[in-house]
């Protein structure tokens, strides 16, 4: 039950009057009887936003957005389609950036929690939360429908629109594979993150149907950022018995990898192949040979938008709906061996 | 005068217990007596974040900072340098995006203001709403403490964070020209923005300086956005008298330009040299000649974030700065023609 007015009354021992002068900063008040109900309000932890969320006809029309990197432009275009449905409602929209940090998710969730917004649509972070009780008790007890992008929370039951990892890491592997590649190193998310695992099963199931071993020595795990691509695609260069191509899990890896390789004057695809997941525009426009198993972003947010638009009109009674759109394979040069 | 429980509570004629009731949804009230009460708090405006900010002692510890793009990495570097202050004094902070226009960035400062939070740090758009007075009333009638950032607004004077960009623009193009080009081409922003002002004077004064003719055909409007790039390069590149060089405003139509040139089959540096107002580290990874003319951007966001708290610890008292930073040269290969 929401803390009201009166609980803050009763607890200070004061009339309704006196804290509604409190509250509004209008009459008299006695400093002492002031302290008492400002005690009173930090004890119960009563927010305005109560009073707020109360007032249904009140509508704000403000949704949050909670994505792990904004500098990453998979979640920039995530966010433009977002944008794009939020418009034409009329909703406004404020953004929280949780710098992959589990802990920062949790604040973020609290901190919309507080602000007077409707809904929210959250792109989890990979998901080191994953096993956290305090996270999956945070996004249950929002008060507010919640709407999953591009990544799931175990245990939950939200809706959401996620895409099948699973699917475009085996087509993209696969398509190596049928280039006469052998040699395939992987550099996933982090290991206990379900898309990583999903895109790591992915790359195992088509080497396995291909009937290549699956070697432990070309599995590495990142951390989604550039600079863990960098520095893993260093080992992966110097490995002995050197693979003939890299098949990277997002694309911020991607550019520390093309970093590492340039840097190490190792060309693509002339001396190693390259298969990534989600896009990078700057490469594709600069004509680099780089493939990419491309999330359709613009469509999944878009999407994540409408499933949230329908949880506000059924004030959050709307079925729960998971919608799993598959990736589009943009072949742009990984070099044939065969 | 903020709207309080009491003027709802006139102008409804009920007592102040019954708006209690309705704003708290606690306790019994006639239908017809709480469509009084509704009807009074929307003739009023009355937002219940008036009662947020009357009670003192309860801090949000949020700021919100708004940018024109957040698909551009240049705020997205600004952004981690205000993150990095704002962490370390426990501050969370809500983003807006105002997507490079000025009515969205009106919408943004009024949501806002809305929300339960303490101050603003703001990026102005590239200030398509600089001579709007509805613009200047509103981040006038704030409230609460504003710090601009990377762009000022005419006839204001609030503390902010500058880049130099007459400066700037004069040393970048004075490279060019010291390395022999005098058929310089500029793409600069929005014909009425400041920045973009700035960025064109440097030039003119850098190419008066040493007595190249300021060409009209030379110059060119774009909107910082990565279409206007690409297409004002194809019109560039379609000039009778061929530029050597191109010296653009921003790194989003740096990335068109080099789209453009790409599909022209025009090389840099060997063709034609670029030069460009933000760094693109991606450009820079992959070891391309471009050279930049690169605001310090961690140490702008940060010094914004500093402002602000200074702000905030001041109660929004604190005297008006204006801190101006230089940006620095990052010359990386355009071609020395002599």
């Amino acid at each position: 039950m929401a803390v009201t007015i009166k609980d803050i009354a009763i607890k200070s021992g004061v009339s309704l009057a006196t804290v509604s002068r409190v509250l509004n900063d209008s009459g008299y008040v006695k400093d002492e009887t002031r302290e008492k109900i400002v005690q009173a309000i930090e004890e119960l932890n009563y927010t305005p936003s109560a009073i707020a969320r109360s007032l249904s006809r009140k509508q704000t029309n403000v949704i949050g957005v909670i994505v792990p990197d904004i500098n990453n432009p998979h979640f920039g275009e995530l966010i433009k389609g977002i944008t794009k449905v939020a418009d034409n409602a009329n909703l406004n929209m404020i953004l929280c950036d949780t710098d992959e940090s589990g802990e920062k998710e949790i604040k973020a969730l609290k901190l919309l929690q507080e602000q007077r917004i409707e809904g929210i649509i959250i792109s989890p972070t990979s998901n080191e939360n994953d096993s956290s009780r305090e996270y999956l008790d945070t996004l249950k007890n929002l008060g507010i429908p919640i709407v999953l992008l591009d990544g799931d929370v175990k245990n939950s039951n939200f809706s959401g629109v996620f895409l099948d990892n699973i699917k475009g890491s085996y087509e993209g592997v696969n398509v190596l594979i049928n280039e006469g590649h052998k040699k395939i190193a992987i550099i996933t998310g982090r290991i206990n993150s379900k898309p990583a695992k999903d895109r790591l099963e992915g790359y195992k199931k088509a080497l396995q149907k291909n009937k290549i071993e699956v070697k432990d020595e070309y599995i590495f795990y990142g951390d989604y950022r550039e600079d863990s691509g960098y520095e893993l695609t260093k080992k992966i260069i110097k490995l002995k018995d050197k693979p003939t191509a890299i098949f990277l899990s997002n694309n911020m890896m991607t550019l520390g990898c093309i970093r590492a390789l340039n840097e190490a004057k190792i060309k693509v695809p002339r001396d190693i192949s390259i298969m990534a997941f989600d896009k990078l525009q700057i490469l594709m426009s600069l004509g680099m040979n780089i493939s990419f198993i491309s999330a359709p972003t613009l469509e999944m947010g878009k999407s994540a938008m409408k499933l949230l638009l329908e949880s506000l009109k059924s004030k959050n009674k709307a079925q729960v709906k998971r919608i799993v759109l598959s990736p589009e394979l943009l072949l742009n040069g990984s070099e044939k061996l065969v």
